[in-house]
């Protein structure tokens, strides 16, 4: 059962290492990198742009942009561990996740060749987990691993251990926080050992990277976004998970949620996410049945639709110190930036751009910006 | 805070005992009584014409009719007891009971007089309830009948006890599936007795009547009739409290269902319920928040709504035997009978009737028939 056959790109040594060096550039994110592709054709050109794109933007000094050798030694280094960097639409790079408007423009993966290609399931929950939320865990996943499903989720402690555990066999993939050689948390190193035979582990951070706090919840979109849907097994309020949940539903995934007794507060994020209209799942045939209909529809490739809203570097002075005039450490949205600029959105948005390049940006949820 | 102000109708004493006489005769149930009353226009006629009726329905031997002697000592013995039989419409009868199809011609009565008319919503769940169903059960009542409602239930073991001990003070109403002298089960004339004096009970059986297994479903669409909603607290697969869930959605009451583990048993029936569409509810808010619109519509009385379907005793001999011919031990549906024998639906109504008084039809829910 394969979720979609990839497409050969031919992409050329030297473009992977100009893709590579772009997205470890400083302050290039996704969505930026994915805008500057577009713009400019190639990750060549928009390197050789960078320095000049952050000082329109007002850096006070220019960003790191990554050099030739620093990505030709991360390249081998991940070679050495069995850690490929691919491309959306190549071959190991899971086709739901390159639908996303960030996915990673570059994917650290190792493990199992075809099974990032599968239909996945993402399974999270608590890391304080109940004995019976550790079981149905298992159960879940074996049952959905017996299914044909690969079963994703984030490697942690209690709902993630289980749900991995349960599918060594069938194939289940491990979504890193940091990088493919920091693993978090160190004890589940031995874990991860034994999934990588018939399953895999992704990453879009550098070898060397220290998973922090904030790399979580953004580690937890790709975990959505590889997945069909998302499984919450047990979660309280404010807990993790439910950023996954949430991520799931803006990324148009189907989002489950497994009941619980009201006095039980490790059930109180999922009952309300079926409050929310989450599909209450007692049993694996709940979750075949609901994404039974969406494997049937050919996965869309985010490459493959018309480009990224374009960009356009000719703003005159008098419009780039309106807009940002506009910006402060409140946030603010794109929409409201358009309206009381009087400017272009692709002018606002090339603006924005610049700053963001220049460190001087940051994006909240929603489309909301601030300047840092 | 009140569902319907009632409206007096006027009854005369003779014209109460000559419903209850009907009521209490052989083979008469709320429908017939509801068809026989519209057709002959009062329950006297109808008394007169019964022997004859259930003759044509080819009855070996007459049934009994209630002697006006046996009415009258029905009416001494329940006033004796605090009990008042009253028809739909009159003071003490639940409003929203009086719009069922099947409500019950003279319901007893009895306890605090102006409980039985406030809004209500049912709570109904396992006799052999976890301790954490209790509790749940008890809180949610308490949170309800604070917020105004009366709680009514079936005076079971387990949930059915939690609420209404939890809303004594309040207000709360048994429903009973024998007589009011009948208590079941019996430990709990206790409770009762508390009960009675902020809340009520009701039955619309005859006193002296025990309960047999068979009175308790159709107790049970008497709580759900009453009510609002009805909440199930905590239910396995294929339990009682189940069919109360049901008869709520068929009587067009709002189903709401307590979520739990789905390795726990005796939640297996209520996250089916959600499944199905009610209601997940974790808090009395989700209650009131859903029942809100439904309190601001009025009350419609199926009683002042235009008349039953009308009867017709004017079948022909051919036309009689050709239903009767259609009819077996297998249950068969109305719209069947009608189609199959080209008779008119009046007419097939007609002899059904007949064929019940004579003791011969039984009726199977979803307008089913079969030849007893």
């Amino acid at each position: 059962m394969h979720d979609r056959t990839p497409q050969p790109l031919g992409l050329t040594d030297a473009d992977r290492i100009d893709r590579l060096r772009l997205i470890r550039s400083d302050n290039v994110g996704p969505r930026t990198f994915r805008s500057l592709l577009n713009h400019f054709g190639d990750a060549r050109t928009a390197l050789e742009r960078l320095p000049d794109l952050a000082r329109r933007g007002g850096a006070a000094r220019s960003g790191r942009v990554c050099s030739e050798e620093d990505a030709r030694a991360e390249l081998a280094a991940a070679s050495k561990i069995g850690v490929s960097l691919v491309v959306p639409d190549e071959a190991g790079y899971p086709p739901r996740l390159a639908t996303l408007d960030d996915a990673p423009p570059l994917l650290g993966v190792r493990g199992a060749p075809d099974v990032l290609m599968r239909p996945m399931i993402a399974i999270v929950g608590s890391r304080n987990a109940s004995g019976a939320g550790l079981k149905f865990a298992s159960q879940l996943a074996r049952d959905l691993g017996d299914a044909g499903f690969v079963v994703i989720s984030g490697l942690a402690r209690g709902i993630d251990q289980a749900a991995h555990r349960a599918t060594i066999q069938t194939g289940t993939v491990a979504v890193l926080a940091g990088g493919h050689d920091r693993i978090y948390p160190p004890e589940h190193e031995d874990l991860l050992a034994a999934l990588l035979e018939h399953g895999g582990a992704i990453s879009e951070m550098p070898l060397g990277h220290v998973p922090r706090a904030r790399d979580f919840p953004r580690r937890n979109r790709l975990i959505s976004g590889a997945a069909l849907g998302v499984v919450v097994v047990e979660a309280a309020h404010r807990s993790g998970s439910l950023i996954t949940a949430r991520m799931a539903a803006e990324q148009g995934r189907e989002v489950f949620a497994v009941p619980g007794s009201p006095l039980d507060p490790r059930a109180a994020g999922t009952n309300d996410l079926i409050k929310q209209g989450a599909t209450l799942t007692t049993e694996a045939a709940d979750v075949i049945n609901a994404v039974a209909p969406i494997m049937e529809r050919p996965v869309t490739l985010g490459a493959s639709e018309p480009d990224s809203e374009p960009l356009d570097f000719d703003a005159g002075t008098g419009e780039r110190a309106r807009i940002i005039d506009l910006l402060g450490p409140t946030p603010v949205s794109l929409d409201d930036l358009i309206r009381m600029s009087g400017a272009s959105p692709t002018i606002v948005r090339t603006v924005l751009l610049e700053l963001e390049l220049a460190g001087r940006l940051e994006r909240h949820g929603g489309g909301m910006v601030s300047l840092i």
